[in-house]
């Protein structure tokens, strides 16, 4: 027992970590590129019923592991171990086990995973902390099913309305009616009986694992990444409506067309996003009736537009919006008309300096001993997120940060997605150490 | 009895085709824009449940009328009425009940209740012709369900493979997987057993009364279409390939973005048409997988190219195959590859020249009596059809003509669809007076 000079005092176990990940991911395994069994993307949606079984599972993990769980009223799950202090909050460690419909084996899965394995290495070495140390699994972070990412953490954070969240529908509902996150958090039995709130289950801490999603770390022969912050973006959903008619014998002069509309905007929003050096990202696209010989009366798309800077972004909206209006009124035969509506606003968001020096303190520390280090090379470095994290909205409550690890070629959200088991150890091993600076201050 | 001089002897009931055709529009009536119980529009799409509904409403009234009705392998229905010489085949009036998911009350409908009411007419007066006159109802004229525009139509002229055809499947399924045709024939009773062919089952001629679907006659103010052909169209079924990936950690520069890329394609396929003189149209776009932060890895879009030369439309789909190669290439980031599949191949149709006389003679009688005539003004045009019919199909094996009514500001394939009762009985009249033209030939 006795306090922890080095990270090395307490290692977790590479085999274990990689094992207890792909048992996971064998919920909801999908979209196979190998031949080796662990050789396959995942598709396991928010709330659906291989979510429900990696739930279970994770419950099954605690319960192995001698500690508490509990579930919130959006589904999140806590699993505490105590400390010396047990009436302090504790220090949490937290991501997400959903995935994208095309999604790989470590976006979100790796923070949990690594969380879990953390958890462990403290119970099977004795260890104990100053305060209460946890594992958070957040539900629907990737806003993937139900269109608001880190719906649930924002919950907790109190920045999104309970009833807002339960009333969110699928965005593409699979048989009858779209349901909503309170009919499938019901319906999988994990619609908890604890508020989802910062006040009655505050935390002391939030840290998160996460593979990096892009190429930098990768590109530039780095381990991990110290996050200090993420770019803001915005979602929306945009509607075009025109007027429905003949493909054959309405003339070119006479239409209001909105799928042709709603295309040029498309265009037009990746222009602006070069433009301003941000992103513009359209993933949905759907027209109504849907025939082929009938122009669609409706026409609409998501648009999810990115920038480090909260100003900078706001004016591409603002480029969108007029480009829209003008495309819509001038640059369409007898025109059509355009309606936004706000999915996610998510500003730009900074660390706290007190977790960005736990994770460096503790990168600096596990880096140090790797072959590549030797004549003194830093294998870490200060990043940006690109994409959102839960850590986005608890960061608004308590002190946070996250932890990059490289990503192979920069590709996520694609089922061969990558990060190698000994950068994945080394990544939960930066977290734990980040975990046990930040409990013994 | 005896012969017939002017088309005066035997006119159509102007309040029964009204009472009868909206009396058929009980059975998928949709998208009401009025408060009287025809201002509605219709989802009646071929095969579901109120297309069996209206087509046992048909059944019904053949019987009523004493008359033979039987059904093909493609569910089309035909209606006889005997002649003298009862071994002729029989003069038919054809058209579809199927409609558009967000179609109206006449394209189609129009056809076969005015063919209904012509066959009333005959019955009534004890009317004796030389051969067989016949109805028939062609199954999925639109192609809106089962994309493949008077598929059945095309099986009865040995244009499209009966296994094909039966093949065909939904184009957006409502629920689970998207049923055949051949499933939605068995499911509603429909899949006759009589061969669907003009060489088992043929006809002396085929006459087809429909809605303009166009502005041209209401602005001319003029009543009668008299149509001489109908332009080419193709439709294609176009496929986007890019790489799905992350909408906030992949530069702009490292995509494949197929969504993007989709619609720059359709934005150039409308400049061509406009270059071309010709029409292009996207009804349907799909995204796969669809969520508001990925990249998707597969954009698809329909593309219905039109012109009224056949060596025109060619140069036309040259034209986007180039382009389309051209944006995928050069204009796309880290490029996307493009497939075309062809759903539809309908090239010019020119009708002939006995059933075109036969009309221009009975819409020159029927327009002469009507008070707009007045100082000899011709109320009848040549035309060129801009939508396709079941009669471009009829065209190959039999002498097929058409007939157009005037619609309200050339609005089709739109709930609000309008041909006014007195029009829609000027039509009618002039069908009847044409097939007892041929008739007596
Ligand atoms: N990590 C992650 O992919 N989160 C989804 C939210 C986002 O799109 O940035
Ligand atoms: N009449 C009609 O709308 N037919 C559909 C075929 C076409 O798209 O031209």
């Amino acid at each position: 027992m006795g306090s922890l000079t080095s990270s090395s005092s307490l290692t977790i176990n590479q085999e274990k970590l990689a094992s207890s990940l792909h048992e996971s991911c064998q919920f909801g395994a999908a979209h196979r590129w190998g031949k080796s069994t662990e050789e396959t993307g995942m598709a396991r949606l928010a709330l659906d019923d291989t979510d429900k079984q990696v739930r279970d599972w994770l419950m099954e993990q605690a319960k192995t592991l001698g500690l508490k769980a509990f579930v919130d009223e959006m589904g999140n799950q806590f699993i505490v171990r105590p400390g010396k202090h047990s009436d302090m909050p504790p220090v949490m460690m937290g991501s997400h086990l959903d995935t994208q419909p095309t999604g790989g084996r470590y976006d979100g899965i790796l923070g949990v995973i690594s969380g879990l394995e953390a958890l462990r290495t403290l119970v099977d070495s004795g260890y104990e902390t100053e305060g209460p140390i946890g594992l958070v699994n957040w539900t629907n972070e990737e806003g993937a099913r139900f269109p608001k990412m880190a719906v649930s953490s924002g919950v907790w954070a109190e920045a999104v309305p309970l009833q807002t969240a339960w009333d969110l529908r699928e965005v593409l509902a699979k048989d009858g009616a779209p349901k909503s996150m309170k009919e499938e958090l019901d319906r999988i039995g994990y619609c908890g009986e604890h508020k989802a709130s910062y006040k009655s289950n505050p935390f002391a801490a939030h840290f998160e694992l996460h593979i990096e999603q892009g190429p930098i770390l990768e590109d530039e022969k780095l381990k991990i990444g110290v996050v200090k912050g993420v770019q803001a973006f915005k979602w929306f959903n945009i509607t075009v409506k025109g007027r429905d008619s003949h493909a054959g014998t309405t003339p070119l002069y006479a239409r209001k067309d909105p799928v042709l509309a709603a295309c040029k905007l498309v265009a037009a929003a990746n222009f602006i996003a070069h433009e301003f050096q941000g992103l513009a990202t359209t993933g949905i696209f759907t027209t109504d009736p849907g025939t082929v010989n009938t122009m669609a009366h409706t026409a609409t798309f998501t648009l999810d537009l990115r920038h480090v800077q909260d100003e900078v972004l706001a004016e591409m909206v603002k480029a969108c919006e007029t480009e829209f209006q003008r495309i819509c009124k001038d640059d369409s035969e007898q025109g059509c008309e355009v309606q936004w509506e706000l999915l996610v606003d998510s500003p730009a968001v900074e660390f706290h300096s007190d977790c960005i020096a736990a994770v460096e303190a503790s990168a600096a520390d596990v880096c140090s001993s790797l072959p590549e280090a030797q004549g003194g090379k830093q294998l870490w470095k200060y990043m940006i997120s690109g994409a959102g994290h839960d850590s986005c909205y608890t960061n608004m409550r308590v002190p946070t940060s996250m932890i990059f690890t490289p990503t192979r070629s920069g590709i996520s959200h694609n089922p061969t997605e990558y990060c190698s088991p000994e950068d994945c150890a080394l990544g939960a091993n930066v977290l734990l150490g980040a975990v046990l600076r930040y409990d013994k201050q």
